[in-house]
C-alpha cells in the first residue's frame, strides 16, 4: 500500500506534566511504527468543566502522590525536572501560541509544544501570559515569531476552540491522550501499550481465551 | 547480607479490575527482585468515602474507557476476560474470606486472591456473598475450606479493618497499589517502573539533570 499511514493523535494541555513525559516519548513511538505524529494542544481545564473531574494538583493525596510520581519518572527517563505543577495560565498562553504556530507550520508547532514543555517542566520557565509564550516561540526563529504574533487574531482562537470542542466529542477526558485507529489510550503510561497496538494491529484478532 | 528482602506490599481490592491484572503479574516481579510479597486485601470504597473519589464504573467517561482498557490490558496479556466490573458485594464477601484464610496462610490467601479475581474478571463468576466465596476457597482444599468457616470470626473481621484502617493512614488511595522499601507506586501500569525501582535501587542518587 503506497497511502499514508493514518496518524497518531497526541492530544495534550500544556498545564500536565504527564504531557510532557509523553511530549518526550511519542515521536520516536511514531516514528518507530511509521506513523505520523498529529499534536492536538487542548483545554483541559474546559473539559473538565464537563465531566466533573478535577486537576490532579486539586485532589490531595494524588496530588501529591503525582508529584513525587512526575520527579521519579523524569529521574528515570533521565529528563530534566523542576517541578510537577504549571504556573497558572501557561496552559491558555501556550496554547494560543502553539495553534498560531499549528496553522504556519505543524512541524514548528511540534517543535514549540516539546520545547515549551520542557522549559516548564524540567527548567520552571514560566511560561504563564502570552508575551512570554509569544518571546519563548521567537527562540524557534523568525518564522515562528510571525507565526506567534497571530496568537490572538481569530484563525488561532478558532483553532484552540474547535480542538478543545473536538477533544469533548471525541471522549478524550484526560491528558496525554492518544488516539490510533480509533483505539484510545489513556495517559504516558499507556505508550508501551500503544506501541505494541500498532506493531501488532490490535489484538482483536486473537479473540478471548476464556 | 543474609537478612531477608523487605517484602513488596501489594494493596488490593477485590472488585478492582486492575488489581486483577497486577494479581497475574506481580508475583513474577516480586521473584524476579528476589522480594516476598506482602499480599494486602482493604476495602476501597472505605477510603474513597474519605478521599471523596469514586469507582471508576461510577465516572462516566473513565468508566467506558476503563472497561474497553481491561478487556484490551486481558487481550494483551493473554487472560481470559469475561468482565471489568465486579458484581456488588464482592469486594467484601471475598476479603473477608481472604483475612481469614490469611491468619492461617498468607501463601493460600494469596491463592486464594488470585484465582478469585481470575474467577471474577476472567470468567465472571458471581463470588458475591459470603456463602460463594468460602465455597469457592474451598476449592482449595480442607486447609483452605476450614480457615474460610472464619470469615465472620472477630479475628478475621479485625483483620481486614486494620488493613482497611493501615491502607488509610500508609497514604493509599487507589487500587493496585504497591509500595517497596517506603517508595508508593499506584496502579497495574506502574509495575514497569516498580520492577526497574527495585533492581536499579531506585534513581535519587542519579540526581536531576537540569
Amino acid at each position: 500500500m503506497t497511502s499514508t499511514p493514518a496518524p497518531i493523535a497526541f492530544w495534550f494541555d500544556f498545564g500536565s506534566p504527564y504531557s510532557w513525559i509523553a511530549a518526550t516519548q511519542v515521536a520516536d513511538i511514531a516514528a518507530r511504527c511509521g506513523r505520523p505524529l498529529h499534536w492536538r494542544a487542548f483545554l483541559l481545564g474546559v473539559l473538565f468543566r464537563e465531566t466533573g473531574m478535577a486537576p490532579l494538583s486539586e485532589q490531595r493525596l494524588r496530588g501529591a502522590y503525582a508529584a513525587r510520581d512526575v520527579a521519579r519518572l523524569a529521574r528515570w527517563h533521565e529528563l530534566p525536572f523542576a517541578t510537577a505543577v504549571a504556573p497558572p495560565g501557561c496552559s491558555l498562553a501556550l496554547a494560543r501560541v502553539f495553534h498560531a504556530l499549528d496553522l504556519a507550520s505543524p512541524s514548528l508547532a511540534a517543535r514549540f509544544a516539546a520545547a515549551a514543555m520542557t522549559a516548564t517542566f524540567g527548567h520552571g520557565a514560566v511560561l504563564a501570559d502570552l508575551p512570554a509564550a509569544q518571546v519563548f516561540a521567537a527562540r524557534l526563529g523568525p518564522e515562528a515569531a510571525a507565526a506567534a504574533a497571530g496568537a490572538m487574531a481569530p484563525p488561532a482562537r478558532e483553532a484552540l476552540r474547535a480542538t478543545t470542542q473536538a477533544a469533548a466529542q471525541g471522549g478524550i477526558f484526560g491528558a496525554p491522550f492518544f488516539v490510533a485507529d480509533g483505539e484510545p489510550f489513556w495517559g504516558q503510561d499507556r505508550l508501551p501499550m500503544l506501541e505494541a497496538w500498532l506493531r501488532e494491529g490490535g489484538w482483536s484478532s486473537r479473540g478471548k481465551v476464556s
